[in-house]
């Protein structure tokens, strides 16, 4: 079973304007061969196909919490790209903003790369890369075979951080640099646990191959709060008491990563503090809530103080 | 953020034998068009991608925790497919199967409806339909107009009872059954909860269509426990604090459905009790873990022991 | 624009019994590469996007008269699928079936080729092929060259032959080898027809390479009270007034192909006498109509005498 | 079965400009999810699937007449996405345009957002969405359950009225102005249709969601001349003789959507009065017809002659 | 620039006898994720897109090389998909099979899984899984990061490598079976060779992951004459006269994987000495050569002394 | 069995410069429904699956050495997509380019029409039309009959040498250009090839058709180098040894195309001379190739040296 906490795994800033175009480019993240739908679909299944979990408990705990990590990194993202979609808020924008549906308001639309995002999802962020094809199953690995699984997924991690970097490097947006920031960090982490779980399995010390690829954190500026708070030795059960045994794998030990500050390997159980969820505004004229937003916002109100 | 517990939300009966096929006929409740990877999808950018959140509140919280929920059907259903797929578990099926690799022992597996997921997958669930095609974004619909989201998910719930009770009409195994009987109490609930919360907008009293198709749950034996302990009459929050604000939406009445025991309607807050998870054998032969697996568990049951 | 009659283009005669895997076969004429959804989609959006439709009329006619005799083709289709897999009407099969859906009645479903046909589509016909793989629009050329188009389509036609007679080589049923018997005479007309058209234009005698594949008409009981009616010499507008213009590329001249009975080209205004459709029970039990079925037929017989 | 008439519903006033990224726009209401492919698809396989034709007559003939329309609406998008991708005619286009194949004349086909629906399709429709992604079976529904197809259809005229009003907002040409204005007049009166038939059935007043989204059709200057005429009163039989029983659906009754003009809901039998089909021209450095041109339409032009 | 050689690059026995789901079981080995379309168009693509080819030479000879010898990977499969589909050849097959199409002669294949294999491919083999699911660029991993692309490669012939296992597993007939034991022993040898490329760039000793998945080829029959004769020592370069720089990374050691026999590693300039490609018959029933096959041969035999 | 010979079909003048949009341009040519991938695919699969290969020995040749071709097209447009969207090399890119990874060096790449293409393939060519949608086998037809596909390979080279000029009329870049120029001239002896084959056997003059498009070579200033020196009259071998009976059908007779040089068909044993292949320089900013690339290429060098 799952539990849903109302948070971001961390606070995003705002996005400086809206760019569409930018949006699209973090789609790559989230339904790209690489992208989060990817790592959350590969453990969540294979955690469920998993063979022998009680007699290879420290593995399957392993799989099984970092897809609960890798569902609020689907969730960031996604956020994220919403949020570029969109650019910031306008101080009254729910509350209708006049716009004239019959004058072409968003005219533009019809030239950002994705089209579809906006004239089908509003802006929203959908399960697609950033050439709008969609996720799939064949982005799925789950053989039933525990070392195969671990060595897809050390590839996989080191894919999606490659891939985290070009992003980076096209994005100007704190928005989106920030979610890159972030990942870098929790990505190599991810890697580097399947490394030693592939190494306590099968000797070979494959947690030296990293960072792979072989640029260090430490030139990514937005990466560095959370170096510095010791997020890269972190491992999170992001379970309310499940999963601590992943401590088999992870702990004990000292970060050795070149480039990454020092510190000792830890499983912290249950999550990160996180950060506050992005409000979109409303916007009638592209958005159309049906009856007037008022009505409904009057309606919503009366709801929820109904129900505390 | 989303946090994993490690149960499924109901106790699975083991099954009463390998039957791949049935496996794949499960498989349209998970991958298919109105399947629970549909409405986990459905759910998951809609909660992302709603407009207004906060002004909204009690029509967001109905559709953020009924994604939590969802992420537990996939797990309830892949499980239910890798039993059907793998049959009861042997003894000692993890400490190797003397089986000869050579001599053809899973010639059977050419003839099961859909080869590659004993292949490829080695009886693992995968998010595809009944017909192996793959889930994708096209069962995804998120508007950014709450409205036509809510009338969506109330529409995709009744398609997925529809489907649930044809899965159901197929299947003898006791596991696929359980899973069918709980899903049809469970589904109800949802397409009832999207039913309200379109009535407290637009005032149309969309529940009456309700249960649609029209089959009481009181012809589905394994839905009678269900029904018994007041499940029909439950709503999630499935999460530690949030979303209590539901109540302003599903609670204060009593159930009025035709052919679902009487009850009044309820938000618990936090989720079911749930089951034990089953523990799929490894059967080397077929899976063929790295390493002899007796080695395997022993560096496990180490690790394991290490982390405590 | 489009009419439509309440007609299919032959009368079909009943299946001799319930044969989802005949019934998936036929799918490959509806949804594969060379079936009927492929020949529609082609000269639907080939007429268009045809330029100079004015100075090349006659063959812009010909493209867009053909397309509504293809629509007819997979309505055709689409019906032998649906009474192959679910078999000759019973009785009082509307009426209630008395099945228990709570004893498995379905079974049989989870060991047919394509087991989604029956738990998503209710035994109905889909645009997919006989694998289950979706039609889509990597099936469709419009080229915006008249002649590259004229080529595809006769290419086309030859294709959809072949595959009529692999697929009436697998049939025993009356419905499905009734079907290949006229789809074997229009597509042979169809070919002819644009073969006569790539003459016009390019001077090469193309009709010659018929009939592709080399197997006569003669030797498929099924057509021969076609060929006996004079089908395989007649060209129909499929449209009240438009289009007869064909007749400057079909008319004129005698059938010349080998294995088709001699007579004259022929164009007719308007469509073929056509036959019954086929009314599919509804079997409650698998196809759970809401509402008590009989009183759904009381309330639509009521609104049907209301409209009279 | 079906015919064909060579008009479009409505007249399309001309381009004003070659505008390929609007075009790409329009291809979202032609094979988006919510696109006229889409309700084409839904309503003509539901209504080969339908059960117990016969006595659901009156349901069955408007999914039946609907589809006839629904043809209608593909044909006339994808005139406008020809349209706009091309841009209005030349007087001359046909006579050969100077153009120098060697000197990139297309080099602006480069920077159109779908590249491939110049270089493939020069400039023609395809069933794909504003992305370039291919429509497919996914969006097809057709479940043998009257109630739930209802349902469903609902939803999808609803949702297709939202993507009309986005792609509306992003229009400033008058072709594809025109189309929206009129098939959100059209859209309106299927989504009314089936919430007519779910009332007959099930007594639930769903039209009273209508319109959803909640904008006024009187906020749409293009849609007022469809307004005036009655246009949303008015539903066809798109038949010469068949299906006039959708009255006991539609009729009787008088228009009271909020928005809308007065006037009675009535059935017209057959068809609106059309206006032509736009007469693309050729640009033979873009489209190569093969032999010269002039050559080709003296051909055709003696063909054309002969055949009268 | 490639070439061809008519020639598989080993001798297949017939097949014992027609078995169309055995022959699907192998197309996993063709289409599937790991299977051999997979392992060419990795390879293709990296060797097309390999940057610093120049100053990475070995490192780009070795993808370039082993593509060269999966193109025959997939001929070898493909030969072997359509040998299983159609079964040992009868003598005079091509002469005419006096079958009388009118009779059903192919009813069977409407039970086979793959009935589109046989329906529209006449029992050859395509770019498909054992499902029908087409291989697609989803299975192309190109990054421009020579690391990641040996890593991705090396866990890609691992998988490979698991899934020949689990084909063998499933097949009876020695044409399958002499594929999967020939493939193993490559696929062994390409593993070993990204292993050491990695080991030459980073220093681990990923080779020490091998055998993956830890099944010992001593365990395979159909292996042992391949290894007897050293097969698992040797890389090709498939190259008239490049690649053999290869030995920089291939050579100047010792055969260390557990299981296999020893033996110095070499590379093989050229390629192996290869069999005899198989000749399908014609069987003019079900395949309908144009024009009677007799004067075709003959033409063919005409044109084939005219060219000598 | 393949060879690989370290070379293109023909040098490659370097791009002007970085022109990701003409890359993806191309991307049609590769991956399009008439792409080279197209080409390949279907003559590959068509070579595996030929029926009767020694009794149509020439046939089986001919379409068995244009596959061996069709690879170098492969090859050759996909460097061209590559060196497109690269841009000139620069001197020293591969020593490091100093690039800030922190200062968004890559924003113009959010703004290229497939970002993916640099995102996930680094400015790589993938198997994938202009739009980005994926090659897939809906383009390979493979029907066992001879004659039907011959029809479909004629048809497929006149739709490739449509596509190859609606290209080139994009095109300012001098790479992509002589690409086209070259590949009309190679595409027209396939086409040629084709329809001398079917002439062979059915005695139809197809070959009339041609050129189709009707566009003469003459037209193509980039074309005329190979014209000169009579490559529209060869057809290769491809082979070290085999397929040289394809004399059978090309050869003995004189180049009687409109617009072609006049010239003696002939065979050529064997392939062109080809050029060299281009060199992309790494630019680890962006690539990040792994380790210090300095330290990399010693390494490949040392080994370079050793291997000789």
């Amino acid at each position: 079973m799952f539990l849903r906490v109302d948070k971001l795994q961390i606070e995003l800033p705002a996005p400086a304007q809206m760019d569409p175009n930018a949006g699209a480019a973090l789609q790559e993240l989230l339904g790209g061969k690489y992208g989060e739908m990817s790592t959350l679909g590969n453990y969540l299944f294979q955690s469920f196909n998993f063979r022998s979990k009680t007699k290879l408990k420290p593995f399957y705990s392993l799989v099984a919490a970092i897809t609960a990590e890798e569902l609020g990194h689907v969730e960031l993202v996604s956020n994220g790209v919403a949020m570029l979609n969109n650019g910031p808020d306008e101080p009254d924008g729910d509350a209708g903003d006049g716009g004239d549906i019959s004058q072409a308001p968003y005219e533009a639309m019809n030239d950002i790369r994705l089209a579809a995002a906006f004239l089908s999802n509003a802006g929203g962020a959908m399960p697609m890369n950033s050439n709008g094809a969609s996720w799939n199953m064949d982005f799925v690995t789950t053989t039933g075979n525990v070392v195969m699984d671990l060595l897809h997924n050390f590839h996989l991690e080191c894919g999606a951080r490659l891939h985290k970097l070009r992003v980076y490097e096209t994005l100007t947006d704190p928005t989106g640099r920030e979610i890159c920031g972030y990942l870098l960090v929790r990505g190599s982490v991810h890697a580097h646990a399947y490394a030693l779980a592939l190494k306590k399995i099968t000797g070979v010390e494959i947690e030296k191959m990293l960072p792979c690829p072989n640029i260090n954190l430490d030139k990514i500026p937005e990466s560095q709060k959370y170096l510095a708070e010791g997020s890269h030795c972190r491992l999170y059960t992001f379970s309310p008491q499940d999963y601590a045994d992943i401590a088999g794998i992870w702990g004990g030990g000292e970060m050795a990563l070149p480039g990454d500050p020092p510190g000792d390997l830890e499983v912290i159980e249950g999550m990160p503090d996180g950060g506050k969820i992005h409000d979109l505004t409303g916007v009638p004229s592209a958005f159309t809530p049906d009856y007037a937003p008022e009505e409904m916002f009057e309606i919503a109100t009366k709801l929820y103080k109904k129900s505390r």
